[in-house]
């Protein structure tokens, strides 16, 4: 099996209450990428950088048996930079900067390759690329997976972002992101409007309190672990998907029941991520690692009752 | 087994974005009593209340196996009354008039058919009255459950609530309380402080996000469930109370795995809580409404990984 994602492959400069960073390697499938390679071999990327990127990072990927060959390097050109600083409760942010730099000129290509992938899972990026990327694969794949935020939810954007939702099985997004989509504040009544604009799943994130899978009428919520010390959120939402999409990739089944099981080794991975600055602790981490974090997460929501 | 509850019985007037009320039957003690009624009997209340109370609600109680011979009748004067209004995220409220009214004369006095009841449940009150409650029993209860809030955690009353905590087994709060108690962000931070504090059991309330039990280095969560509307939240968290309470003395064993289970009761108590305004939905339920909701939760979280 194999998985294709597309994304930012970035530059980041972070604050939280516990220190800041000089320009850290970021980017959604930078942490895609490094969360699914546990679980997935080969993660195909598609991205663009520029001649600034420390390519010794894309190394480091490569040595996890992500396939990089489908990041453009655009000479003489910057990569994308973001910088953002965290405020205590860690759940919002102020962002700093936005350079966007290569970002300006993404086109993302699929080399052919990549084009047989199982499952595609978009990055948050503009949705005429994601509908873009979807348009070039010959042969649907087995699970089309997206990402978005709030800004592609507004007027200039909203059009196309519904067109990809259309062609999409399952969204994730936050419950911020969820009740500007579906205008509810419900996240149970969100829910019902956004399973109808083309999506047969969705993951709604909500950060230290969990996610929740809503598939028909089915509900199922997976709780964030509770954590001593949050360091550093950034990346923690692209570190799930990946790590769901990985997932679901080597255990070669998109049911509903294996779906909870991915969002138990999302969460999992999320909690990981977290722990340190960047991709730092997810460079580190070993197969036993993961195993005894999710029995955290087993341990944490596990009760018997017998019903009469 | 028994249970005995302390605690405000009193008139609410409620405004939420879906309606108002004008004065109905609440207070911490009431919505304990209705929500325990469906596991423990007796359930004995201390309260106190004005003449002007709708004295046919005592009815109703007693008609659900509550003891209501603790509830103290000062004639000529007035109940408490509370009244507030809810923000759309029903998370926030204002305080529109608090009327302490008898209230500021409470002196719980413990009949004594009161004194052998197995568990206690010291609802929101002054820690002063907490621990005289406490002194007036000749023999431990079992457990010892307290709820507090962050009035209590204030300079004039700080010290007195330390001297309850040191004398309960188990105390529920919510998050920015447990925070406010702490001085720490972190909940998990927040807890190993608590539990230094005398409870060996903490409950941390988060609302809508759910619950935590901590003990020693164990924790459990408990979701809320998704609900399409929360029309009126008034009350929940001592359902929430009433219902672990009423659990635990129902089936006689107070370990942390039977914990577990009554906080998942608790949880199915107070989603209904918050269906109906004040205690309306309480007030009609069947064991069966009990168990399927119970249901519901199962399957909210229910998962099976197999670990290697």
């Amino acid at each position: 099996m194999s998985l294709l994602t597309v994304g930012t492959v970035a530059y980041d400069a972070i604050e939280t209450p516990f220190g800041k960073t000089d320009k850290i390697v970021g980017g959604a499938a930078t942490y895609i990428a490094w969360s699914a390679s546990y679980f997935s071999k080969p993660v195909n990327i598609v991205s663009v950088i520029g001649d600034d990127f420390d390519m010794h990072e894309l190394d480091l990927l490569r040595q996890r048996g992500v396939d990089t060959d489908g990041i453009e390097i655009k000479q003489g050109k910057k990569s994308f930079f973001w910088s953002g600083r965290y405020h205590l409760d860690m759940n919002s942010r102020d962002t700093l900067a936005t350079e966007l730099n290569v970002l300006l000129e993404f086109n993302p290509i699929i080399p052919d390759k990549y084009k047989n992938s199982d499952i595609l899972l978009l990055g948050n990026i503009d949705p005429n690329l994601q509908l873009k990327v979807i348009e070039q694969l010959p042969v649907r794949p087995k699970l089309v997976v997206m990402d978005t935020m709030n800004f592609w939810m507004t007027e200039a954007f909203i059009g196309k972002l519904h067109e990809v939702m259309k062609k999409v099985d399952v969204i994730a997004i936050n419950d911020a992101e969820a009740r500007q989509l579906s205008g509810e504040y419900s996240l149970v009544k969100a829910a019902k409007k956004i399973l109808t604009m083309g999506p047969r799943y969705l993951i709604i994130k909500k950060g230290e309190h969990g996610a929740l899978l809503f598939h028909g009428n089915e509900v199922f919520f997976a709780p964030a672990l509770p954590l001593e010390e949050v360091f550093d959120p950034t990346g923690a939402g692209d570190t799930f998907a990946g790590g769901f999409c990985g997932y679901l990739d080597k255990s070669r089944d998109i049911s509903f029941d294996n779906m909870k099981r991915a969002i138990i080794y999302g969460s999992a991975m999320a909690s990981f991520c977290v722990e340190k600055f960047g991709t730092e602790r997810l460079k580190t981490l070993t197969h036993k690692d993961i195993e005894d974090r999710v029995k955290e997460f087993i341990d944490l929501v596990q009760f018997d009752i017998i019903l009469e």
